[in-house]
């Protein structure tokens, strides 16, 4: 899977702001970078009338709107998705995702932290805590970053996940649950898979494979 | 794929009113519905301000945002993606997805149509119109339906389109994209697949078993 790291901290903290100068720094050196907003109050990304809200308010599970330079979607789901799966359905060739918020899972995290705001950090190297971008020099064993260097937290990322991105990476989910694989079972499930679908007729190279399998009602 | 069925006829002829009754009668007959609106002027569905706007400002190509209840996903595109890339991408259980709009699709169209608003359809049979819903008895071999045959249309549909839908057992994806598979090619992979996995510690019987491998850079 594409990496994904969580920028976590307080409200107001400035994650968002940090974001704005982040995300430029990083497409600046020709890496495509997708975002994830967790909001755990949930949200509105459309307007009351509008066609796509009227659809979804007749029943419509999942919505899409689709013109020449965007294209939008918009699923009801029954249970929080975990990170993963929101990476994994709608991020297909992207370099890096950034999360805002997510700070209890377990992807790597860089913490905002401002010294006026709160005493300690939210997060710790307990919860993959790997930098901090802060005004303060709280006791923690992580590599920390002032608000302006912005140029250093990227060039940090760029060393730690978008170097060498080599392995492929598996996911499997059964009834939508991960199934922990280690590195070496990794391997072999990629290898199997992709040396059974590379002998199909219309197989093609591709970054992102994925395998759906429905079982019958007596599986 | 999921059946597509499109849903034309000029602005303000009663389109999307047609839809608010349509999409619950299939619900309600069990269906799971999806729908895309084509909107070839553009559209919004996010706020200036919001942290998912100031996301794509910064240059995220792809941004998405999740809450229990819902997540949402907006894609900046180069190039204008036909309706079956839209449905591939983002419609994976659905039963049937319903677009508003896209007559110059290949895929099959009801229009609506009211004679006070033009003399003749915009789509006959060479269009791939395989239903009218309208006021009036235009001079096509299309079965008509009345604005309030909303069951009939249902069953049409669902006759149609529904009845027989033998759902994939295999669907894979090669970066969001369907590898067509004759069904002996599925029960191919699904039992090398599944075979495979089946011997992972951790591993139990589920309905759905997805595989998602990310390549890396050299792949």
């Amino acid at each position: 899977m594409v990496p994904i790291v969580c920028f976590v901290g307080k409200s107001n903290v400035g994650k968002t702001t940090f974001l704005e100068k982040l995300i430029p720094e990083l497409t600046r050196r020709g890496y495509r970078v997708g975002t994830v907003k967790h909001d755990v109050h949930g949200f509105t990304m459309d307007r009351e009338g509008k066609d796509t809200w009227r659809h979804a308010q007749a029943g419509a599970g999942t919505i899409a709107i689709a013109s020449p330079a965007r294209v939008a979607s918009i699923r009801t789901i029954d249970r929080e998705w975990p990170l993963e799966e929101v990476v994994s359905r709608y991020f297909w060739d992207e370099d890096i995702v950034i999360a805002e918020g997510y700070k209890r899972s377990h992807f790597p995290k860089i913490e905002v932290f401002r010294s006026e705001l709160a005493d300690v950090p939210l997060c710790d190297e307990k919860d993959n805590l790997i930098a901090l971008v802060t005004d303060d020099a709280p006791d923690l064993r992580v590599p920390r970053f002032g608000f302006h260097q912005v140029s250093h937290v990227a060039s940090f990322l760029e060393e730690r996940y978008l170097k060498d991105r080599k392995r492929p990476r598996v996911l499997v989910q059964l009834d939508g649950k991960k199934l922990p694989m280690k590195d070496f079972v990794q391997d072999f499930v990629a290898g199997g898979v992709v040396g059974m679908l590379s002998q199909l007729r219309g197989w093609k190279k591709a970054r992102q494979v994925r395998v759906t399998i429905t079982m019958g009602d007596e599986a």
